[in-house]
């Protein structure tokens, strides 16, 4: 039965009313279902596009108990949902991908810990819980590393550099005194990730390999294909299926890697969720990420993750919107807006992907 | 000002609610833009995805008029929207594609009376407006021949066919004895139909043709390509432009064709809307026809209509999505759901649109 595939007009909850939830409800309205979003924030991107909306703070029991009540199965978009949200969802309804891959995400410390034990390379790494721990995490980490919160970062915030004159307490005191890993720097010659899927009943489908541009810690662009040799990719692929068959997983994963000159590749972070450098899939693969996802935690056979074109995605953040009528124009650019009303610095507003024939490649401008 | 593209996170209000509004609405929210929906029924398939929904009968001018003060441009989703309501949004916004369009669509005789006065061929026709009226529209089009209602027919309600020892005063009470028009049986060998779009510049772009199967007088499969001559898929490209620019129409437009054994096209009908036969281009071409919708009311340019992939597109109809989950584990189907609870016999409930690369060929069961 927690098995059996839900039949369209079944209702997917969501927990968490971002874009990543906005493209997953209209995934979800493209196979006949209905989605149900929860989230803190009225006239959030996903609650547009919904079905239902419950607006409430995620420790609200009465409200999640409600909403457990009128949905089939749960998911998250994003990985900080807090665990005893998920355990009230829990004693009502299937909750994909589920409490073990959120433990593992939402603790850099607890995630690096998983993938060394199952044989993934990652950046060497120590436990800070204290300003004075600095200096011995520096001795297995060498220096320049960064600190980082072992919780609750995303697009680099909480995260410090320290240098052989970094001064501990400040930097410390800068990320809030929370408990933090020190990270080695891996002086990396691309970042990768690969996108990545695991359905109920154990089948596996993995996206091409992108390579990922960042600019101030958030990503920019991923190309698909990148400059990635194809031993590389392959191998990218192998570990995000060794990964996602650990984590007994069910819907998408994101696997974010450094490539080192060697070739090496280390894994940087995974998102049990999808990901932002998938989003290239919504206009060159046969099945986006997103529908991807809606097919795996409705217990829905997985899609052909196969590419047909050759794509570059960027974000479009901030005032990058502001040029919107230049991208409506561009016939390769397949434009995706959040109807967010706001452009703050830093926010992700939309993204645009350029495609051109498979084997072509992406002339950017 | 009539002509400025509208900027992202405007509200483009949409009179219907049925499936071609939930996937308009769908496309809209992709791009941004706020979408509203004015439809009669309570939880209907576009209202599901939308921003708003006002739910009220479409002669009801006050509902009209607050609809009109909440949106920026207004479309409708269907052909048969009274008069009146286009005219009560018209004081406040632009409707697109407008009047002239429905006028043409909304009357049959009207219909083939404008494409035979810009020089393009249909079948045989003319007037009935009394029983008596039949014997001498018998003698213009020929026998057998097929009565239709003059307006609000579709999926072949409203049509009877007349033999030569038919009785009159039956079959004309068979259609409720509205105004009709008597139409010559065309002998084809095909059907085929044209997607094209205007945008608010005049800019034209058509889709490849798709050659069409009907099964109890709704469309059953549309195939592209088909087994359609280049040189009459390409006439019925022109022919579709003759028709689009001398609308001086804003959208998409769906132009439905016989083709004669000699070659000959006769156009069977035009929808001033997205069009069944147009929803291949979702997952087959770079642009769907519900973007190219949107782009066109919102005084976008148009998208690139190319095609990148071989596809059949297979309408759901009634107890055919009972199947769903044989459709859902076909790695080439593309499963499209209208969110409708109830199946009822000819009631459209989804389509799949089957694709293989360019130039491969669709394979079917």
């Amino acid at each position: 039965m927690p098995n059996a595939a839900l039949p369209p007009l079944s209702t997917i909850g969501i927990l968490g009313g971002g874009q990543l939830g906005r493209m997953l409800a209209i995934s979800a309205a493209e196979l006949g279902f209905r989605t149900h979003i929860f989230c803190p924030e009225a006239d959030c991107p996903a609650g547009q596009v919904a079905n239902e909306l419950t607006v409430s703070a995620y420790d609200d029991e009465a409200a999640l108990k409600t909403f457990a009540g009128a949905i089939d199965v749960a998911t998250y978009e994003f990985e900080n949902v807090p665990d005893s949200a998920v355990s009230v969802l829990e004693n009502s309804v299937p909750v994909r991908p589920g409490r073990k891959p959120l433990a593992v995400a939402q603790d850099r410390f607890e995630e690096k810990r998983f993938l060394n034990r199952i044989g993934v390379k990652t950046a060497p790494f120590a436990k800070v819980d204290t300003a004075t721990d600095i200096a011995d995490a520096a001795n297995e980490t060498g220096l320049p590393a960064i600190l980082k919160t072992r919780r609750f970062g995303y697009d680099g915030k909480g995260q410090v550099k320290i240098d052989p004159d970094t001064d501990h307490n400040k930097v410390f005191a800068a990320i809030g005194e929370a408990p933090a890993i020190l990270e080695g720097f891996a002086p990396f010659e691309r970042e990768l990730s690969v996108i990545i899927a695991c359905g109920v009943n154990g089948d596996v489908a993995a996206y091409d390999a992108a390579e990922n541009e960042h600019r101030n810690h958030i990503l920019w662009r991923s190309h698909v294909p990148g400059a990635i040799p194809a031993d590389q990719s392959a191998k990218a692929g192998e570990i995000a299926t060794s990964i996602i068959e650990a984590l007994d997983y069910v819907g998408v994963l994101g696997v974010e890697f450094f490539a080192l000159p060697s070739g090496d590749l280390l894994v940087n972070e995974i998102a049990p969720r999808v990901h932002n450098s998938g989003h290239w899939t919504q206009d060159a693969a046969h099945v986006s990420q997103f529908e991807q996802h809606i097919r795996a935690v409705a217990g829905w056979p997985l899609g052909d993750p196969a590419r047909h074109a050759d794509v570059v995605m960027e974000n479009l953040i901030g005032d990058d919107t502001a040029n919107w009528d230049l991208i409506a124009g561009d016939a390769n650019a397949h434009l995706h807006l959040y109807g967010k009303s706001e452009a703050r610095p830093g926010r992700k507003m939309g993204h645009v992907n350029v495609t051109a024939p498979l084997g072509a490649g992406v002339t950017l401008d």
